[in-house]
């Protein structure tokens, strides 16, 4: 039996992505019980929120499930570089008859400073909690895991893969570049290598001694199988989720992720702040041709860009959401979460038993 | 048995990757003698150098190997851009103490034009011939099919394999954003999805009927074994060579390659006019600010780049090299090429037999 499922106390190697603003707690439960790993995103949520969240997966499964929280650092507001982005999108604001924000918050809290979503942490004890974006402080870990917490955290190269092993995560998320939503990179001002999750998986594999999850790119059994193959000890799934029915994608996100003859994604800082993979789209594309320097810090170009896709949407411009996705986003299915994972268990023993060497 | 490795006449998944520059006959006959397929790239020879080229490997194996063409599309000559190119260079020429060239020539001839190379194609018959960059006609195609040559080319999206498969090509190398060297995408000036090995692979083993051959990040058993896992037929892999005693990469790549704590690689335009994946070095670094289009069109700038790189190494600078490399190169060895092909095999097969679902 593979140890890290036995420590996760899971039975397959699937791990559902935990998608802040996409994945539910219907989706967690029905993820975990089918076997797989749920997961949550509460980098988005307050506290209070997070608490209510960890409460209604809990009354869905008794099985272990995971809380994700963003650690970016705290970014620091620059009212001239958030008032001159805010002016570039105002022609845009006023296609769909509305006025930008007159100025951008800091709409997420990064978990690095969020006293009360730690104590929530800590009261709650959810079975796993996983990093995005960074690490907490070592006395944080030290407390998270004291208080028997298994923990995950995310890297995109080997550096900060190593950094995660010496910070006393227990496995680290190796995101490739395939991957859907936001780079976990820990400095996006650092040259990004864009490892693709074939060449970061067998690295981080050859290169570190705690476990590896490869995610990227994986949207079936066959894909969970290579990852397997390369030395990972389970795999994360994001997008092959986003369409299911328990997911909170609206309409027009599913709708463009099911275009299969013409979804496309790209990296995009514009509607966030830091680069995630979205399906191209107007929002992906009004920004192709701007700096990053000229882009608000995230998250307060979140700010810019909910508001610029809520007047869209007012109206009837669904084109302008963060409809992240992997790049193999061609192959997402629409099926229940739990049918799901038993389909991706079934397919991966198929892959395995057919795959020979000649 | 796998039906493509037979039709192949090759006993294991492996397939050397042509690496123009790099390969060499020695390493093909000794890649096919150990029951891969080697190959070498002539796409920079003249006809003349490629039908010795391929009296070379013939008198080292009796073996199916692989002589890869490019095909893109003949360059037209813009005289402006390439002076304007010249100009940027010529700082960099000084430092060394030289002259850029007063023009730059189309040094390679496309295959698609290349009525002597055909001939010798036509003439020698190896057993495979790949191409990159895009296909010759379909005249072109048929006589070769037709004199029993077998056929494969590259792709970068499943656009492209549509093509190819639609050709008649007998299988498509997809090759994942991770690889090393030129790009094959058949348009430059379209946008790049930069599909990563993972998702392209299961991309175009779902939606073509044709045999998959995956490409890029691949150094060892485990990423074969992943490669099919995803679906692929075979797995190639050029970077894993490089450092092999039989390659003919000069002593600064082999050098930079195996700085194993700080290679890394980039997609770069400016050594040849086309992206290709480069260890990141002077030349890459001197041109990380240039707008592609500020850049001469391939095969000019390569001209102009080979002149920088013979320039700096006659003041005994080494790093203007065109010094190919894919993602893991990290994971690069040394070792002779037959022993590497017998090392590859047995990782396989290890990889399999310890891949379980948990």
């Amino acid at each position: 039996m593979n140890p890290f499922l036995t420590k996760l106390g899971i039975t397959l190697p699937i791990i559902q992505a935990p998608m802040a603003g996409t994945s539910t707690p219907a989706m967690a439960a029905a993820v975990s019980n089918a076997g797989g790993l749920g997961s949550v995103g509460v980098g988005a949520m307050t506290a209070e929120a997070a608490r209510k969240t960890i409460g209604e997966i809990r009354k869905a499964t008794n099985r272990a499930f995971n809380v994700n929280v963003f650690c970016h650092r705290p970014s620091l507001a620059d009212p001239a570089r958030e008032s001159a982005w805010i002016e570039k999108l105002r022609p845009t604001f006023a296609t769909y008859g509305a006025e930008p924000p007159a100025t951008l918050r800091e709409i997420y809290k990064s978990f690095v400073s969020d006293e009360a979503m730690f104590d929530v942490m800590m009261l709650e004890r959810p079975a796993v909690v996983s990093f995005h974006f960074g690490l907490p402080s070592p006395a944080k870990i030290a407390a998270l895991r004291s208080a028997g917490i298994i923990l995950l955290a995310s890297a995109t190269n080997l550096e900060e893969a190593k950094i995660v092993a010496a910070a006393g995560i227990d496995a680290v998320v190796a995101q490739g570049y395939e991957a859907g939503g936001h780079r976990g990179m820990f400095d996006p001002a650092k040259p990004d290598e864009c490892l693709g999750t074939t060449a970061l998986t067998r690295i981080l594999a050859q290169n570190l001694k705690i476990p590896v999850i490869s995610a990227g790119g994986i949207m079936d059994g066959a894909g969970i199988a290579a990852c397997l193959a390369l030395g990972a000890s389970a795999a994360q799934l994001g997008t092959a989720f986003v369409a299911c029915p328990e997911s909170d994608a609206d309409v027009a996100y599913r709708a463009a992720l099911l275009d299969r003859a013409n979804v496309r994604t790209t990296l995009t800082t514009s509607i966030s702040g830091r680069p995630a993979r979205c399906i191209v789209n107007k929002f992906t594309t009004l920004a192709d041709s701007v700096p990053v320097q000229e882009i608000a810090a995230y998250p307060m170009a979140y700010d810019a860009g909910k508001a610029l896709n809520a007047a869209a949407k007012a109206k009837g411009e669904y084109a302008f959401g963060a409809q992240w996705a992997g790049q193999a986003a061609a192959l997402a299915r629409v099926m229940p979460a739990g049918l799901l994972v038993a389909e991706l268990h079934a397919e991966l023993e198929r892959a395995l038993a057919n795959t020979r060497v000649n």
